[in-house]
Order: structure tokens, then C-alpha cells, then sequence
């Protein structure tokens, strides 16, 4: 069994080379939930959303979120309210949400919710919230803190990330299921999502930090940086802006100790040298998935690379 | 001023014919919200919602409910996840009750909620929900007690109502907007509604039912019965299973001391001795509202009739 720790639209599409490559029941998802939010009432799980509809074959196919061919009829009516449709929410997409919300208020477990809606979208492969706590995401600014999805969605990613807070973090809890999906894992896979605010809010979760650094089972990542550049959102300008070296390199750091494998590009090959330096083995390889096939190809790769590798004494 | 009670579709159409005729300032809606609901974790209040949309020229011509033209994506998005969409809800529909349900979270009350709507859908009228107190409707069939959208939507009104109760109605208070509407009313008219579970409820909350009682403007019904049958909804049955006759007299009789005036048509122009003979004076008109402008014509002979008519001193 693999344990993928997972954010939204990079880690959704290479869960799904992992469910073609090894087999749905054979992939388990633990997904970052520090971006989850609250919007017109309703509680808002983007990258749970993102990886339930990519797995269950419903996703948006161009913008990699949402539901494809959805409509927004529900939100231009509460634009026409004059509330400010800031985060595109589809009328399919509105559903979910609607009935999380409901579920939630009646009390059950986010993780209880999210296996519902796993079941009703025929998705055989687990997909776990990292947690079952309220954890938020703010970003510091040159102007100030605001909330992730404001500098994200709302203001676009367009200021300098200075600093990064996961606010609840401290006492979250790992959803027993994922906790243990990590600790029982053959492999565990970090995938190409952003480090900071998708990877990042898991493994700062202690039960999963330490788990993942005590393991005895081989730990791989995906870059999720290809010549220096993201292929989607923001991680290079903020790994850049918070210190980092915005690099296949400068992500490998922030997963030492943490990982005994990592899956570069080949634009990146000259960084192979000093990342092994870091005691991390390197696969490079085309590391994009460029179409819905592709994604299993690059699956099959990384899984692969990390049957081959040895897992390092921990520190 | 005219204060107007009022219950859905047939309420909503009458209240347009008054602001038509009197002008939207000078009507103050006054809306039964005992049944409203819980749906999907949302605050559904249907007869606020019709008499809005409605005086915003909005509603769905043909339902009298809804609003025209809306596409039902979202509902249908529900469904998909195995939940029974029982009680239709278009997208559109659908912002005003997430809007709703979340202001209400918030801590506004549902006259604040409902004035909000009524701002943002440019209604000049006052729409006041009859209380911000929860009520609700349940219906006694030979089966049992039963909610009372579950009888009038999902089971399409077949049972016998042999009993009905508004449960919460002791402890409800009118809201106070309202209560002064109706007490400084220079004339009060009960809208064509179902008398037992659209005006029924506003009469049930006893400041209401005493300003009424006490008034000094004159009262004015029409009648929602047309030759013993509701020209929309279980009105007629109703009356019938509770052991009321159900024609205008039987509506009258409901209304006895409350009203100075009623409204019928023609086809029971028969009944009219046996209405005075309760000290209410009639009105033989042509009381169906045959399409929007016929609405305008039904109230300016409704308001006529009551400025012709003295108070009966109260009991």
C-alpha cells in the first residue's frame, strides 16, 4: 500500500497515475486541509474536492478544480444579491459543499464526510483529511497577514509570501486513518504538490512528522519544481520570497530527513549531485505529466525508483 | 396603509395586485412563516421567498413559485449523491438560501434577513416575516403527524389533514414591525391565502389575533374558496377533513370577528345572506385574478370595499 500525502490540482492528477499504475484500493490519500474555508456559510475542502472529483474521472479537465462542464447559475444568483463571487463555485460543485456543510453541522466527522461523498462517487481509493481539526492557512504580506484563499484566489498570488502560518496546527490531530496509512505504508510518497502550503501543513502535523521520519518503509517525492519554475500556482515565487532556493534543490531541503527518494526533470539533472549530497537518491526523468495516460507513466516511474531504494537510518 | 396577511402563491399574486393599485409604499406584507424548513442544513421560507420574489417580478409565471427561468443544476448535483431531491429548488433559488442560512448563522434575525432580500431585489414594499420566532407546521393524517412539507410536497397533499398544530406558536411573538403594521393600519386585508395554514398561523399568535380583534380600521378577506374549491392548493380538502364546510362561508366563519368585509365571487353569490347574517359585510365580485394585470383590478375592488365599510364595534 501506498501512502500519498497530497494537496489539490498537482497531487489530485498524480494520485491518479498512482490508482492507474498500482490499483485503487492500493493508494491511500491523506490531503492537506489547511486551505479549507468558509464561504456564504458553507465549508469550502478545495483540495478534497479536487482529488475526489479527479479520481472519480469528474474533473474540470482544463482548470484541473471543480467539476467539468458545471454551470454557475447558484453563484451569479448570489452575485446578483451583490455578494462578491470572488471563488468560482460551480452549481454542481455547490452541492458538496451544501451537503459537507449539512453533514458537518449534524455532527459528523470531516473524514466521515468525505468517505460519504468517496462512496457515492464510486472512488475506491481512501481519501483521508490529514486531519479532523480546524487548521486555517494565513500568509504574511509586505501589507499584512490575510487569509490563504484571499491572497490566493481573491488577490490572485500577486503579493510576496513573507511568511506562512497554520493557524490550529499545534493541536490538530492526524485523522487516525491517515496516521495509520503512513505508519503502515510499503512507500510513501510525497506528491508534486506545492512544499509550503499543501506538503508543508501535513508533515507539520507532529504524529505525521514523526512517523514519516521514523519509517521503515522508502519515502519519495515528486518535484514539484521543474527548471526553477511551478506548473501550476504560486510555489516558486513563495519559496523564493520565504528563503528557499526555488529549485528542484531547495524543495529536496525542505524534505530532508523526510524522504529517501526524489523524482526531478530532466531540465534539472545538473541538481542531481547536491541533492544526493543531502543523502537523498534521485530519479531523473520527464517529471510532467503532460496528459491523463502520462500520469501513470510517471507514477509507474516513482514507484518503481523508490522499490529500489533502501530507506536511510533516521536521524 | 394597508396591512396585508399573506401565505404563498395566491397571497403573493393578491399583494401584487394592492401595490399595483395602492402603490408599494403604501402595502406592508405580513408573511406566514410556519412552514418554513430545514433543507439540505437550509433555512427554506417559502411563502417569504414567493411573496418576494414575486413582487420583484421574479417568480416562475406558471409555478407562482420559484423563480422564472431557473435551471436546477445544483439540485440535480445533490440527487447525483444519492439524496432525494424532494422539494425543488432552482440554482437561483438556491443563493437565496445559502445567503439566507449563513446571515442567519451569523446572528441576524430573519426580519433583518428577509429586509436584506428585499433591499437587494430593489421590493419597495415591506416584507415582514409574521415572527423571528421558530414555527412550524405539522399535519395530522390517519397515519400520523407528519411535517408539513413532507404533506404538502413530498406525499403531493393526498393525505386527509384531520389535525394540524404549529408547533413553537404559544411562544412565538409577532415580529414588532409587523405587529405595529397591522395596529396602525388604516386598513387590514387577509390575502386569498389557505385560511387554516397560510393565515391560520398569523392569527394564531395571539398580538395578532388581539389587534385584529381590537381594531378601529376596518378588515377585509377574500375569499380563497371560488364554488367550494382552492384555485391552488389542498385549501378546500382541508377545510373539509377538519370539519369546516368548505366554501366562502365556511372561510368567513373561520374569520368571524376578525374581518368587517369579505370578498366572493359571483358562483357564490348565493352564500352572501348567510355571510351578513355573521355581521360581515359582501362583496360579489369576480374574485379570480385571471392573469398579472387582473390582480391590480381584484384589489382596487377590495380596497374600495373596505373604505366603504364601518368597524363593527369588537367583542
Amino acid at each position: 500500500m501506498i501512502a500519498t500525502l497530497a494537496g489539490g490540482v498537482g497531487g489530485a492528477r498524480f494520485l491518479d497515475g498512482l490508482v492507474q499504475a498500482n490499483g485503487a484500493e492500493n493508494v491511500t490519500a491523506v490531503v492537506n486541509t489547511a486551505d479549507d474555508f468558509e464561504l456564504f456559510g458553507l465549508r469550502i475542502c478545495p483540495d478534497l474536492d479536487t482529488v475526489l472529483y479527479t479520481l472519480a474521472g469528474l474533473a474540470n479537465p482544463v482548470l484541473g478544480w471543480g467539476i467539468a462542464d458545471d454551470t454557475r447559475a447558484t453563484l451569479d444568483g448570489i452575485a446578483a444579491f451583490g455578494e462578491e463571487p470572488w471563488f468560482l463555485l460551480g452549481d454542481r460543485d455547490f452541492a458538496t459543499h451544501i451537503l459537507r456543510t449539512s453533514w458537518l453541522r449534524e455532527g459528523a466527522l470531516l473524514s466521515e464526510v468525505t468517505d460519504q461523498f468517496r462512496r457515492r462517487l464510486s472512488v475506491s481509493t481512501p481519501v483521508i483529511p490529514m486531519t479532523n481539526d480546524r487548521v486555517g492557512t494565513t500568509i504574511e504580506t509586505p501589507g499584512g497577514w490575510i487569509d490563504f484563499q484571499d491572497y490566493f484566489v481573491r488577490r490572485r498570488q500577486q503579493d510576496d509570501v513573507i511568511g506562512v502560518s497554520f493557524v490550529g496546527i499545534e493541536e490538530a490531530h492526524p485523522t487516525p486513518a491517515a496516521l495509520e496509512a503512513v505508519q503502515r505504508a510499503e512507500m510513501i510518497v510525497l506528491a508534486p504538490s506545492n512544499p509550503i502550503v499543501s506538503i508543508g501543513p501535513i508533515l507539520a502535523i507532529d504524529e505525521f512528522h514523526r512517523a514519516i521520519s521514523d519509517r521503515t518503509a522508502p519515502a519519495i517525492a515528486s518535484s514539484p519544481l521543474i527548471g526553477g519554475k511551478a506548473l501550476k500556482g504560486p510555489a516558486d515565487k513563495m519559496m523564493e520570497t520565504l528563503g528557499h532556493e526555488s529549485t528542484a534543490v531547495g524543495v529536496a531541503r525542505l524534505y530532508e530527513g523526510l524522504i529517501d527518494g526524489f523524482v526531478i526533470d530532466h531540465v534539472d539533472a545538473e541538481q542531481a549531485a547536491e541533492i544526493e549530497e543531502l543523502g537523498i537518491a534521485v530519479l531523473v526523468t520527464d517529471a510532467i505529466m503532460h496528459d491523463i495516460a502520462d500520469r501513470g507513466r510517471l507514477a509507474r516511474e516513482v514507484v518503481a525508483f523508490g522499490e529500489s531504494l533502501h530507506v536511510k537510518a533516521s536521524a
